[in-house]
């Protein structure tokens, strides 16, 4: 065999510089298969070196209408955080479909961060008025970031309204949403933030025992809910005022919620992604609903970008050919 | 972050050259790391493109004791053989315990191929009469060598007889046997394989429903078999004769039997082979037992390996550093 494969680092793929408006795209394209049933993505496998809160999962999947089939490997080491390295990181593989054969192989940091981002917007796309303008960020590290940065493709945002408890981090977000051309406003209580909005994200770090950061009364009528801290930064009483829930794959919904003690005392399901963007079970139906989204990551994600950050790279000429 | 990681290529390895007698040290030690419960390996996860018996499986596994934490994503393709390409190819990957992050990369052939020889050995160090010095290798392709290579380690091995359908199959593994100063013997028939044999291999494809090769009465009162291609070349009435019948993980075993369809009709587990490697169920107990290993290749083989292969790569200033 005389096969190479292309790698691609975390700084080339920061070169390749593929638009959010494109990995959004892709994201919805993947739900699309997947909510039409025809992806393959078997539950995460999972190791826990050293324990507590580690993990480093096995994410494989293949989208065959979108000529895409590999693996994420990523680890998320709470403590890493500490040290000053990342929380998430690992690697993807592709491989070609007709053989098996490893193509490429790339850090996986840059396409978890914006797919997670980008898998909110599809979750709005179906679930918010279409005519949302103000967005709450309940906690502003990478993730607020992320979602933002997604949101305001996907809405014609005006005014953001950012909260965390560490004040530089708020800062910092107000900053980035203003070099988006977008009014912002740091809020020194959650309330402030997630009172008036359109659309609230949670994207605090994700805890077993819930913090209840978001109350009763607080979501407006009409507004929508992206939990990328699951059910983390919520209340129950204000969980309870859910008119439709929903997470982007019922069965790891379910494993987490029964095996792993999250999601305790959640809505009960309406539908996966899948079905609202394949049409199968309606997204919004009146200007008054409250939606949530609660969605987990899942490979079919990554899958879906994955190839269009590898066709981008060959044609920039961007990485590292190396043999098998 | 600025973080590296070593690649391997496949021909780095081969370089490397770790001795079989090392890969079936480390194999054994990873048995007994199992056997003590002291190893995390979920089941395999698996897509399958292009449908068949194409499989793409993700293979995680941490051994705390051998510092050892990864996966390997290993590739079988049925149809690559005729088209000139390795039925199995893959990467794996080996993380940092303490923080998750990936410190090497390798092509996976070199370790697939060492380490089931090596599990076969181990199966037959407890399993196989220590005195055995005549072996049966039926279908001689990569597994066959690697299988011949892992047992004349372990036992003082005078003959081999080797059986192929295909002729030229059998005369290369003829040859090597020569090479490795063994009397050896190409057989027409698998019956005169087998008869006289003290350990007999299996090795051919992996068929969902068997093809009776090797009969009942061929196998000698106080021989081991090690299945390496499951119940494949096995009539029923022949693998009825066994008085231990071991695999090296039951749950994957009963995941094979009872919901992809092999192993049907077979006897009923004794042990798992960490259990005999580990002391807590005894192997073989006298002179006349027949036994049996129906192995099917775990990752806590291949986890018990690579980080050997890393440290004398590094050692040998082979591979290339990479950033992530």
């Amino acid at each position: 065999m005389n096969s190479k494969f292309l790698y691609l680092s975390y700084e080339d793929i920061v070169k390749v510089n593929l638009p959010m408006s494109e990995v959004l795209k892709a994201v919805e394209d993947g739900f699309l298969e997947m909510g039409n049933g025809r992806a393959e993505m078997p539950p995460k496998n999972a190791i826990h070196p050293g324990g507590g809160d580690n993990y480093i999962h096995g994410m494989p999947c293949q989208i065959p209408q979108m000529n895409s089939a590999g693996i994420k490997w990523v680890a998320g080491y709470p403590g890493n955080t500490a040290n000053n390295l990342p929380y998430n990181t690992g690697i993807l593989a592709l491989n070609n479909i007709d053989n098996g054969i490893v193509y490429a192989i790339m850090d996986c940091r840059w396409i978890t961060t914006k797919r997670t981002g980008a898998a909110s917007a599809v979750s709005a796309k179906y679930l918010a008025r279409p005519e949302s303008e103000t967005i709450a960020i309940i906690a502003c590290g990478v993730q607020g970031h992320s979602n933002l940065e997604a949101m305001n493709v996907q809405f014609k945002l005006k005014t953001v309204k950012a909260y965390d408890p560490i004040k530089s981090q708020t800062d910092k977000l107000v900053a980035y949403a203003k070099s988006l051309g977008l009014n912002a406003i740091a809020c020194e209580r959650a309330e402030d933030a997630v009172k008036g909005a359109d659309i609230i994200v949670s994207s605090g770090p994700i805890l077993k025992v819930p913090y209840d950061t978001i109350k009763e009364g607080w979501m407006e009528e009409g507004a929508f809910a992206s939990l990328v801290d699951f059910d983390s930064s919520w209340s129950r009483a204000a969980l309870a005022e859910a008119d439709k829930w929903t997470t982007d794959n019922v069965e790891q919904y379910n494993h987490y919620k029964d095996h792993l003690g999250y999601f305790q005392n959640c809505p009960k399901i309406y539908a996966e992604l899948g079905e609202l963007v394949a049409k199968k079970k309606k997204g919004r139906e009146n200007p008054k609903e409250k939606t949530f989204a609660a969605n987990l990551g899942i490979a079919i994600n990554d899958m879906a970008v994955a190839p269009i950050i590898y066709k981008k790279a060959q044609e920039l000429s961007i990485g590292t050919l190396l043999p098998l």
